[in-house]
């Protein structure tokens, strides 16, 4: 019963918080010089923010059973890589976004070279902290494996080749799997990693293990995406922060685009359900999984 | 005399030819998708380049008996991280250039949009290398102390701050130490940080070593961006491949522009020399070190 108790929705609010902690604590400190650049990457990294990847790290690790202690890096590493890719895609020559979450984007809160200037080094803080023994304290082996799964994730076999096939798709029509493919890099490299970097803080899990939690990652990473799609389209701009239809507006390929509202839903609500049955051979260690799942998929915000 | 053939100019030429090959082998093949973005990868890595920092990992390696195999991977992550940077900081929201080395710079051959992503991921490429053991057949804590090492160098308390405080210091005028401590931080830690990646190579290596050669990289930094700036003032743009007293014209502060070319050139030799007097405890394995200091004071371009 320890375990149903300890996945209420209590430890989503747990699990913020550490990882907030963490990054107040990796970041570079207010007022340091550069101050400019330090602020910047303050401010964007420490905004309001869901924290979706810091949440599925220590969740997995929770379902095989590697303690909070040792997730605290991996955790703020990847939010870092997430941090760093928004500060980045909001820029004018990208998504010329003026407004993220309800405030000013970083390069309308301080100006393009310095937004550039942080995204770049956000990026590379990731790689500083999962680098620092003092901050992981894990073997070496452990550590590369997780730098090897958060650079491959982040590079141009991932994110970042996945935000450059997002604008060459630009007012472009694609077919939902080319849709998926491209969502599967953009946004889902980087939740399937969350997933695998608790997998590399526990060096002796069976593969099995692995493998099901590796299929949850990908399956809940396109869930994600497909609601975010909707949300664009039905989303109460008050509640998601941004412009409804905005993507439309942009002419970018989305799944209810092409494949309309009911099917885009019914995909979500499908993937969400394949990433719960990948966990069959987990037991209630895995609740907080299972619960994150439903919950992505059923979002509003 | 075995070290004296070694050291003569061919050297520069093998290692250049090491580490191009081993960049070519690790950029994304030419072609494979997101092909723009590769392509601008390949475009902004494996343009024409002195390779300074990749040398000075291999001429490191020489001094203190790690060979060249070990170092492929670090020279070209350190070559990585210095092409990301020329890339963003080309950008019209930074120093807006055309033209770099007498090709269009990337934003100029591609996009905006793509030089952006393209820096993005050639500097997470550096760190995808160093954390893949087909590459770096080392430990992994000596992987991990490069990555480490590599890091740092990179963000806000190295070349990313050192960026930064370049751009606030536009227009304003700084006194020639202040001038050295943003030097040491934009070029100087990648510099140096060249320098202990082949001291990561051998982890046994005395500290007394260590200490020395951190030493000649730090000096021959600074002298290389003295000499940088010299070049801007008086060199020929047929041969520096750029606009002569651009930065003057920027309003960039710079050590000749503060201190007066006599003095700047005196201080860039006084630096070589003392680079070299580093390194006194070495023999003639050293040689292409001393060889690279003096080279680099003496350089036209």
């Amino acid at each position: 019963m320890q375990a149903a108790v300890e996945a209420a929705p209590g430890w989503q609010a747990r699990y913020r918080e550490r990882v907030e902690r963490m990054l107040g604590r990796c970041l570079p400190p207010a007022g340091a010089e550069p101050a400019r650049l330090n602020d910047a990457m303050r401010y964007a990294a420490l905004g309001p923010g869901k924290r979706i990847r810091p949440l599925l790290v220590y969740a997995s690790g929770r379902a095989i059973g590697v303690p909070p202690e040792l997730l605290d890096a991996p955790a703020a590493a990847v939010e870092l890589i997430h941090a760093y890719s928004l500060v980045h895609d909001d820029l004018p020559a990208m998504d010329d976004d003026d407004l993220r979450r309800g405030r000013p984007t970083t390069h309308r809160a301080y100006d393009e070279a310095t937004a550039i200037l942080a995204g770049d080094a956000l990026q590379v803080l990731a790689f500083e902290i999962l680098a620092d023994d003092a901050l992981l304290p894990l073997e070496a082996p452990a550590r590369i494996d997780m730098i090897g799964l958060l650079a491959r994730a982040s590079g141009t076999a991932g994110m970042a080749g996945g935000q450059a096939m997002d604008l060459a798709a630009t007012g472009r029509r694609l077919e939902p799997p080319q849709i998926e493919d491209m969502h599967a890099r953009k946004t889902g490299a980087l939740i399937r990693a969350s997933v695998l970097l608790a997998c590399a803080a526990r060096p002796g899990l069976p593969a099995a293990l692995r493998g099901d939690l590796d299929r949850y990652g990908t399956a809940i990473g396109l869930s994600f995406q497909i609601v975010d799609d909707l949300l664009d389209v039905l989303g109460d701009p008050a509640v998601t922060g941004k412009g409804q239809g905005s993507d439309a507006l942009r002419g970018k390929p989305t799944y209810p685009a092409i494949a309309g509202v009911a099917r885009a839903r019914a995909r979500a609500a499908e993937l969400a359900h394949q990433g719960i049955a990948a966990l069959s051979a987990f037991g209630p260690e895995a609740g907080e999984l299972r619960d994150f799942a439903q919950e992505l998929a059923a979002r509003s915000r």
